[in-house]
């Protein structure tokens, strides 16, 4: 059975999956996209994915390309299609194809709408529950990370970095020296306390989905929370440190920079953020619609 | 004749031109472009344009895709094709299709290499020799502007505050209150003294092939320059502004934030620059290969 993805109204074989030279998105990064996971059938926090879509887009002042429900059935009937019930759910959405400018487009296709899905990792995802390195680089990027766009160049050039010092992630530091995020992921320590430390969410750094849910998880399980900056130097110092995000979900985080970090092994409180993280997908239920249910 | 394109390999019709879903320049804006100028059959400052594709491209840890005079043969075959004398020359360089992830892939189908051309808009030319509006806008640009890269988004939304403001062009205004450069040209002013100043092309800004090339030719033309950051309200009181670009060539500026430059007509330095400009380009016979020469 060939991979299908879906390109503007229709499902192909993935092979043949294009878009125009001139869609710009590819010209000029002008677009945005979110992961969501599928564990189990279940599309975790899809409504907090999709709600996240939705302003990503309104802030480029673009609108959704089909309707939510509409939405939602495509992601649903792409997975059926590749027999897929553990999987990365990939949505992208650009200005569509015109005429090189920078401006919007007065006459444009309309934007573009592309989904892909490839099976979850669970290979890569035990060997992440045994902990990751993490080192940190300079945080290169535009203004507005807050917004989820596709113009992640100096996040691939973040990740470069980290994978050539054998870590797996890079959290990246701005101009006061205190961690911003990770390339692909939100930051998280454990003070010696045992509370949670993550930066809070301005225009500085993308609102997690993964990081909300942790954040409903962790009242829940009545662990204290601070949402303020930290410093690599601070860091080096926690018991624990972890970090989320829709592909990853929670990842124990077991050497900063070289510093090991509490025992060196996955923190307790990481793990068992982890496990409830998804026990709560799978309790995900009432969200589901279709096949998936 | 249906317009062609040139996609890895192949002149194909322009409407068919489409690149794979997973080209990392659609999904990452991990890629490098070119515009250059074709005039009267004279490919403007081709040498400096292919010099700083390579920059671009070593600084993203990238090889050209086909040699330097294969590069040149395929612009001037794709002129040909189109049968343009006029024109500009689009080239993007992305690394290529894989599966998505950020690091560099380990297993690509190699760069990509994109070409297009369309004719030289004499119309609009005219309309800017008579001068445009220019507003200011925050930079919010990743720290490595001058790196030619394809993530475009904050240059589009910044073009287009200018768009909606009745403006043609964006200057991007830096925190510390200088102006770094256009979302699309260089940017100038000439003071009193008839000094030209223009920011210095550290890693801040875009080191314009046309704003070089200007520097060429006031050193001829024993013009005063000065390689400064200025402010936007240095900029409202300047006898004239101008813009420099491959593509735009070298705009006068009437208006900056709605204060008139200088007698809010094309100032005369300036347009001494322009025309020196293009007999610059009509001079550089030395440099053309094949058909156009």
């Amino acid at each position: 059975m060939p991979r299908s993805s879906y390109v503007n109204g229709a499902y192909i074989p993935h092979k043949d999956a294009s878009v125009h030279i001139e869609d710009r998105g590819y010209q000029l990064a002008d677009g945005v996209y979110e992961v969501i996971a599928c564990i189990h059938g279940h599309l975790a926090d899809e409504r907090g994915h999709l709600d996240r879509l939705q302003r990503s887009l309104s802030e480029l002042d673009m609108n959704m390309p089909v309707q939510r429900n509409s939405l939602q059935f495509i992601m649903r009937e792409l997975l059926r299609r590749n027999r897929l019930s553990n999987a990365n759910i990939y949505i992208q959405v650009t200005r569509g194809e015109a005429k090189r400018d920078f401006p919007y487009p007065a006459n444009s296709m309309g934007p573009s709408l592309v989904i892909t899905t490839w099976p979850f990792q669970f290979d890569n995802q035990s060997k992440m529950e045994e902990g990751v390195k993490v080192v940190t680089v300079p945080d290169q990027r535009w203004k507005r990370p807050d917004i989820k766009t596709i113009a992640l160049l100096p996040q691939v050039l973040a990740k470069q970095k980290a994978v050539e010092q054998g870590a797996y992630e890079a959290w990246m530091v701005d101009n006061e020296d205190f961690v911003t995020e990770g390339a692909s992921s939100n930051a998280w320590i454990v003070t010696r306390a045992g509370t949670l430390v993550t930066r809070k969410a301005t225009t500085d750094i993308l609102r997690g989905v993964t990081r909300t849910a942790i954040d409903k998880i962790r009242k829940d399980l009545q662990i204290e929370m601070e949402e303020r900056s930290f410093t690599p130097a601070e860091s080096y110092e926690a018991v624990e440190a972890f970090s989320t995000s829709a592909v990853a979900l929670v990842t124990p985080i077991i050497d900063i920079d070289g510093h090991k970090i509490g025992s060196g092994k996955p923190g307790e409180v990481t793990m068992r953020l982890y496990d409830e993280y998804i026990s709560y997908v799978n309790g995900l239920r009432g969200e589901q619609l279709g096949w998936a249910a």
